[in-house]
């Protein structure tokens, strides 16, 4: 123990601690040079309270960022509570790296959106999207868990962040294309990019090896306060984005389809498990699995049908891969992927962008009528009698590129290939980053362990209290004449 | 154990996990036959995007809907995670039930409120009423909690909302009464199903026999994010249905009883417990009786000294129900209530509707002026000449029967007796289905354990890792000397 | 164990149970006598329905009530289950305070706003003020928790609740200041008082002493419930009272804040701990600070760096507070600060009311224009002509007293002392009250240990069941084959 204590320093310095300072002043030095009030949040002169409030009620985000925000933070962080000894870590970290990455986030968003006077404007509507944005390199630590300092997962974050929101730009503004619940920009992205710095970071042969990867009774069932929040508020998720029927939509589409891979979750993992017993592994990931796999579509027409389908077959996949996929990526590509975000975000990911290419090859007129040209902007007429018509009936619809389906279809799917390209190849460099000796790293022994980032309060009193450990071993057996 | 684990595929065989599979794909079938999207998630056509959404957000079920669906996932759930050995199974089953039921509880309200053209409406406001209708299973949940295998409590939840969703209709539809916070609808007929199934499933004789069958210090503190997270959002349950001055008057009226039954039930817990200390199970519990006990007045002019009065009543009830009722009803009725169902919803659901009858019985136009007929549509005239005096200040209004405040408050009685009636009769029915072998069955010593449905970590591992078991001790018992 | 348990009853008799059913019957008495429902709950003769819900809907506290209700009940009570074995305590005492209190709220701010006709009125804007200032003495708890009987908080508790009533009246319509997020009003009126209350409680000169006063690792994870719930409605808190773009900035610029406070609070953790790791009391607490800090100056033109600046500052002074500040405060002045609410909400607080006055200081109509006197009314003109002429522009603003904005800064600067001089006095005041034999106390050796206030499980049955015991604590060791 003191052996290990005394080594500690080595890797985790008060250098590390600076860097964070640094960090944050950074940031506080671009927020300063690059930011401002949006008009939302701004005095405008010559405008009453109550009619400027009027105009900007139009579309509440107080609706659901409250709900995403709780996502991010309660969701994520618990979820990955589930390891015996590494809860306050997965909750402790996700509560830092969380922190410093909105405030990234934030700054990413508003340099692309930036005016021609250089101001980047700060909204609700941006903490919104900031708030999105954070779950990419969440994602991505779900498959480092364990297995690195904090300044690793920082780093890490503020990399991702930068070529996420390239390649979301990318997607949305270059290729055009629909993905209403960020399933290929966030899930998938999130989950080829961690688990690509997850390969180079290396990886012994066998799973689950290390005596402390493993759950305890009680850590289990901290995750299922992460796994219900994220369940629940999921279809807020996917509509964040949308507004009107389209929101509406999104949310009953989002409903059907997690409830779907929830079912199909538990009856898999009954099927694959030992004895036909349920897997907290499988409970606590593959039953938010149709969340993911609707994403990219939610918005779309998708039928009640197709929503419980395609949250059905996640659901499955889902199972299937924590119980027959994970140890054979490790086995054989060595990439090791603590909560198996693979078979939660990776997978469900490209199945979303596989599922929003095949509705968007089938969308049409008839059944969209003109808010097609809402929902793919590409697909609008570009000339402009055409338009004027539309306009007539359905106003806010912006000249277009004349996509058919098909070519919309085809979009979707080259967003989805781009992505993933994007995401692997920005996560190897990244990995080898990472490696450098400036931010610290994990040696075997330490993994899984809290007591590589926090000074636990056993450890600081133990030489001096034999009494109080045991008070504390007492306290934790609930026998109370312990302490007598 | 290694003799008890093999014995249970016996009673937990694939057949069971099959049998999902086959339930989900029929959810799936009758979705797809039955339901498409409502109005306000459909495209209309002719209509622009900002008009139809002004037009859509006079109501606005985002408001409400979100507290509600924490309020069953993470409130019934963890409320029942107080046993110590059962709280995955009490998270994970709330889960499970929950993601099946909220989908046969869409399908029955679409079914009851379906078009002339064949088609169910899906929409917010539908699925805020799903949301409350599968309070009703998981109530009857608690009354069984740790005694049934999962496909009992998913079996006897569709039956349960088949008939809650006949019960319901007969209330509101032929009897016309009202219960805002469906306290007679979910909260009494669930407790009452539950029981009358558990008095099937049998009991022996002295309560809490069962090694298993109590808490551990850490397992009641996970039951109080329930109890919490119910208290909290409680006022939302009983004003979802309601709008305008109704539904802040049903959101003030339920703060104001929940928080005098939270106090009440602290006094009544420490006068009738040993050393006058607190009981976490009347904490847990008997705190939330006021939002039970107000829900079918939630909307009336109760005035605040009422909403006070009948919450401090339902919590001083239901504290000593659990003291001197529960034994009571288990000794002689036989009848065993692992959670104390009846204490929290059964008894306060029977106040509820008693009070709901005594505030219908005095509301007059004096109080209530016009909208005396909004809140009791019954009570309006059907004549259209007193209707046309009516609709020049409120409109709104549709012909009623003439009721008389008397009469309305009979029609409460009625209802309250016809929804026990039903309860019980469908519950003592649904028991005895329940007890066929395709369901499977718990043993007596297979209780209140989770090592029954869940493959727990240590179990998988244990002859090929005494190693691990070590590790796992001490990874629990906190001192990080241990595992040096 | 008999003899301590024997001896309980001489502090926690029924009279103190009776009490709290006394209590409540005082409050309904109160409430019958005083209160009836505001307007927006109230039916109102000759208005429709849909006119009087669109009226009302304009400033709609259903999009923020339901973030700060969870702040209070699940954000303070879980902070405070840190400590080992006082988890259950530190919920279930929050949850009886805060039940109780929040009617004493509603009764001391109906009092204050009643009309002319002797009616204090209640409506949704009224429940959130009245949760906000629960805020404060739960906030004095965390000075005191487990080292008070629970009459000892709820007669602390009421009395505070009308200290603070008065205080704010004073600073809000006296002195006309602006405390947007009752940084001074709540925070530091609610440290200063609490820790004025332990001063005279006593306390043994060295920190930490008592075996039972420091976490356990699960209790740890627990506290993170409350902190981060806490932290993610922070935003909420700081601008319920606001609206409009007023709003918008409060939510980006608390977000602000507290992200960096959050950020700082780790970096100086690691910089002052032991191996340079973190430490989980700072976690739960220090990271919050930014949302105390910007509270007073959350809605005015701060600019994205102010409130980068001011919650960075507060982080680093909240970690520096526990290191070194706490333990010279408990040496010398002999005030001990169970959860360090002087370093969380004190010094931020007062940091905030300082924040607060330069922010007030530079605030000019050049920035503001017009909007400038909406937020400090007392900057506004007095003559009726200037008045006129802003009133073309900018409706709704009353005529004030000429302030400059040097004045307003000083105003500020009074409204801050006045709130500590007055928490001060009146909390040492309150303390030496509580210190009567009718409250009860709480002897060295009871301290911190639920066993006090809670009839917990094992003990009930410790007589009559080794089997029982050893059934315990096999389930708590997470060995299933422990329970064969």
């Amino acid at each position: 123990m003191i052996l290990r204590t005394a080594m500690l320093p080595l890797c985790f310095g008060k250098q590390q601690a600076f860097l964070l300072f640094v960090l944050q002043i950074v940031i506080m030095i671009l927020m300063a040079t690059l930011t401002t009030y949006g008009p939302e949040a701004s005095i405008i002169p010559h405008k009453s309270h109550t009619e400027s409030n009027d105009i900007r009620s139009k579309k509440d985000p107080l609706r659901i960022y409250p709900n995403v925000h709780v996502m991010i933070w309660i969701g994520f962080g618990f979820l990955m509570t589930f390891l015996r000894r590494y809860g306050q870590s997965a909750i402790g970290l996700t509560f830092l790296v969380g922190a410093i990455l909105v405030q990234v986030a934030l700054l990413c968003d508003g340099v692309v959106h930036i005016k021609e006077n250089g101001e980047a404007l700060l909204s609700l509507q941006g903490l919104l999207s900031a708030d999105i944005a954070v779950a990419a390199p969440l994602i991505s630590m779900g498959a480092l868990l364990g297995k690195t300092t904090y300044m690793q997962l920082v780093f890490m974050g503020i990399i991702e962040l930068i070529v996420y929101t390239a390649n979301k730009y990318i997607g949305e503004h270059l290729l055009m294309v629909v993905d209403a619940g960020d399933s290929m920009f966030v899930h998938a992205f999130g989950a080829y990019f961690g688990l690509a710095v997850s390969f180079v970071f290396g990886v012994r042969e066998k799973p689950k090896e290390h005596h402390l990867e493993g759950p305890s009774y009680q850590s289990d069932i901290f995750a299922m306060i992460g796994t219900v929040f994220l369940w629940l508020f999921w279809p807020s998720f996917n509509s964040a984005s949308l507004e009107g029927d389209n929101q509406q939509r999104a949310i009953i589409n989002t409903l059907l389809s997690i409830s779907a891979s929830c079912v199909m979750a538990f009856a898999t993992s009954a099927i694959v498990s030992k004895d036909n017993k349920f897997n907290m592994v499988h409970i606590q990931n593959s039953t938010l699995a149709g969340g993911v796999a609707i994403g990219t579509a939610a918005g779309m027409m998708c039928r009640p049908i197709g929503a419980l389908a395609i949250g059905s077959l996640a659901g499955v996949l889902s199972v299937v891969g924590y119980k027959f996929l994970t140890p054979l990526i490790q086995k054989h590509l060595r990439i090791h992927d603590t909560c198996g975000v693979h078979n939660l975000h990776g997978m469900p990911g490209v199945l979303a962008g596989l599922f929003g290419a095949l509705m968007a090859g089938i969308a049409s007129e008839e059944s969209y009528y003109y808010s097609l040209y809402a929902i793919f902007p590409a697909r609008a007429p570009s000339s402009e009698a055409k338009l004027a018509e539309i306009r007539d009936d359905y106003n806010r619809i912006s000249a277009g590129f004349d996509r058919t389906a098909g070519e919309q279809a085809a979009y979707q799917l080259l967003a989805l290939l781009v992505t993933l390209g994007i995401a692997i190849v920005s996560g190897l460099i990244t990995g080898l980053i990472l490696r450098m000796t400036m931010f610290g790293s994990i040696t075997e022994d330490q993994k899984f362990d809290d007591a590589v980032h926090w000074e636990l309060e056993e450890e600081a009193h133990e030489q001096d209290t034999s009494k109080h450990v045991e008070g504390s071993t007492r306290a934790n057996d609930q026998l109370p004449m312990g302490h007598m």
